[in-house]
């Protein structure tokens, strides 16, 4: 069999330290390296970095070029940020050493949508050197995207389409909650929204658009609305209390439309204990369509785990892809990658 | 952009009927011939084939060489058949004219695991000529296979897999109800089993051995279990009446092994008015892996429709695809093929 798959994480946040774990856990593959943004951290032992309880012998670097250098990795996974002009300049630098790569970057599942521009340097950049670029994750990258789009299959004709990602945050650092305005008066929450501190979900437009690109939508415009969930009781987590009165979280939802309908809804209410108030944490699919299909499962997928294993079950994926950026509606369907990993690559079956 | 697609159609029973009219409506793509086995309807006109209440100009052939001449098509969708010994003679004859095909057949969704010497065949005759061969379906080919398989990717780990199905047999005709054991008595339930009239369901192995193969599982055995649904009221469709203490379906399932231990379990009772004994309907997916998964919809998404809109919608997917036998696994992610079906060819896009 091939040599092992050697992975560069960047980033070693909560994503990042879940992927490294799961990487140290599957064989096949090599946490060949990491590299992090937090300079104070430069030298650190990756295996403190991500509070594994012991030392790896790996250096946290916050050089990428050197990381690169001293890992030699086939592939590389960005655990970085969310938005695709923070995403591109480390993209950009594995790229040119040759590096594929993997970003849960929320922006990258679908990048033509936020930097038509940057999406097509990426793609061009990425050929050129061989290599194949790939944004996925829980949402976007899967609930509300890739299973609609898989779902669609069934469907001769469809007239809307509905999803729904119900979670609670209470596992979430404060970072997280001040995003979805957890905590803040209601009053605080629209100035929030209006000057950005409270951002909501990120991704929906890059659902939307990849939902539409697969099934030939063109769709018009897409509304997006961030309203205030006001607690009506007490609800507290590790991190916060939120009291009567307070928000608990942020109800985003974004409605696109095609030929001045209204074709997909996706609705993402983010908030801290819903149950408190009697509202079950899910995901749900509907499609209004020949045949109509609705799918639904009560707690949500937990969206940490889930994006940690999409990470790590795409890297054969992308290693047997064609070189260039693709979108998880592009490539091969996903799935579980069970055992070693390196008997997903093509032509590697042992 | 391109000539239309043109689809040669075999086989003209409820499935062949929805197909093509279907093929009638869409945008992009020509009913180019029809073929059937029914030696009495050779010359009938395609329209009054199907009951479409109009001529379409097209006849219907019984020699597929001779309809493969007239209708010159770029892809064939095979709807005779249910197993691979009965299938491959068209096939072979599609595949020697360079024709693709999308076949219906049960066993063609899979087909390695009915004959692995047969599906090595097309495999190879497929890639010499330059054309791809899918099989396709509701089940197998989807909902316990294909969408399973899907949900998969969001785990890191998998302990174990079930799916069930739970169908309402009351649109479907004689010939089905009579694979089911439908109106027999549980003893004459039993003999059929024995016998090999009473069939089930088929395509257990096929999605059991569609989803180990994806995810990586060494599959050791399958069992599979007929049990007879006993009506415990009387269940009256417009093609059969069951007395209470009469079959009213078969209760089908598969348990697959690996290393000693059950790992998927695939479940489809297929009976006639299940509602009238409190059974609901639907379909259910549960992963038992990290993070688990569950959903689960009711209504089943409809059978028949589900099949004629995949069938259809897997066109422009078989002609992108690389020449050789493929199933739905290893295609890219299936979807809706809205509007013109041409605009979803690679390259084609206008």
């Amino acid at each position: 069999m091939r040599d092992m798959i050697r992975v560069l994480l960047l980033g070693t946040g909560q994503m990042g330290c879940g992927i490294a774990r799961l990487l140290l856990d599957k064989p096949g593959v090599e946490l060949a390296g990491a590299y992090g943004r937090r300079a104070e951290r430069t030298g650190m032992d990756v295996g403190t970095a991500i509070g594994l309880g012991r030392e790896l012998g790996i250096d946290l670097h916050t050089d990428l070029e050197a990381s690169i250098d001293q890992a030699r990795p086939d592939v590389a996974i960005q655990a970085t940020c969310s938005r695709i002009e923070d995403a591109m300049a480390e993209i950009s630098t594995l790229v040119e050493h040759g590096v594929s790569v993997i970003s849960i970057a929320e922006q990258m599942a679908y990048p033509v949508t936020a930097s038509p521009a940057i999406a097509e340097q990426i793609h061009w950049h990425a050929q050129s050197k061989g290599v194949a670029v790939l944004g996925t994750g829980i949402n976007p990258g899967f609930v509300l995207d890739l299973l609609v789009i898989t779902l669609s299959a069934v469907c001769s004709d469809i007239r809307s389409i509905t999803a729904r990602r119900v979670n609670d945050l209470s596992p979430y650092g404060l970072s997280v909650l001040s995003a979805q305005g957890v905590g803040l008066t209601p009053q605080a929450f629209r100035e929030g929204v209006a000057q950005g501190t409270v951002v909501g979900h990120i991704g929906f437009a890059e659902s939307i658009h990849m939902i539409a690109g697969a099934i030939g939508w063109q769709i018009e415009r897409i509304e997006e609305q961030r309203e205030p969930i006001v607690a009506g009781v007490r609800r507290q987590t590790a991190q916060v209390t939120v009291e009567p009165g307070q928000v608990a979280g942020c109800l985003h939802s974004a409605i696109a439309y095609r030929a001045g309908e209204p074709v997909i809804t996706l609705i993402h209410p983010q908030q801290v204990r819903p149950e408190l108030e009697g509202e079950a944490t899910g995901d749900s699919i509907e499609i209004d369509g020949t045949p109509p299909v609705r799918l639904a499962g009560s707690p949500e997928i937990a969206g940490g785990e889930a994006t940690i294993a999409l990470a790590v079950n795409m890297i054969p994926q992308v290693l047997n892809a064609a070189p260039g950026l693709h979108s998880m509606a592009d490539l091969p369907v996903p799935h579980a990658m069970l055992g070693d990993l390196r008997k997903h690559l093509h032509g590697a079956r042992s």
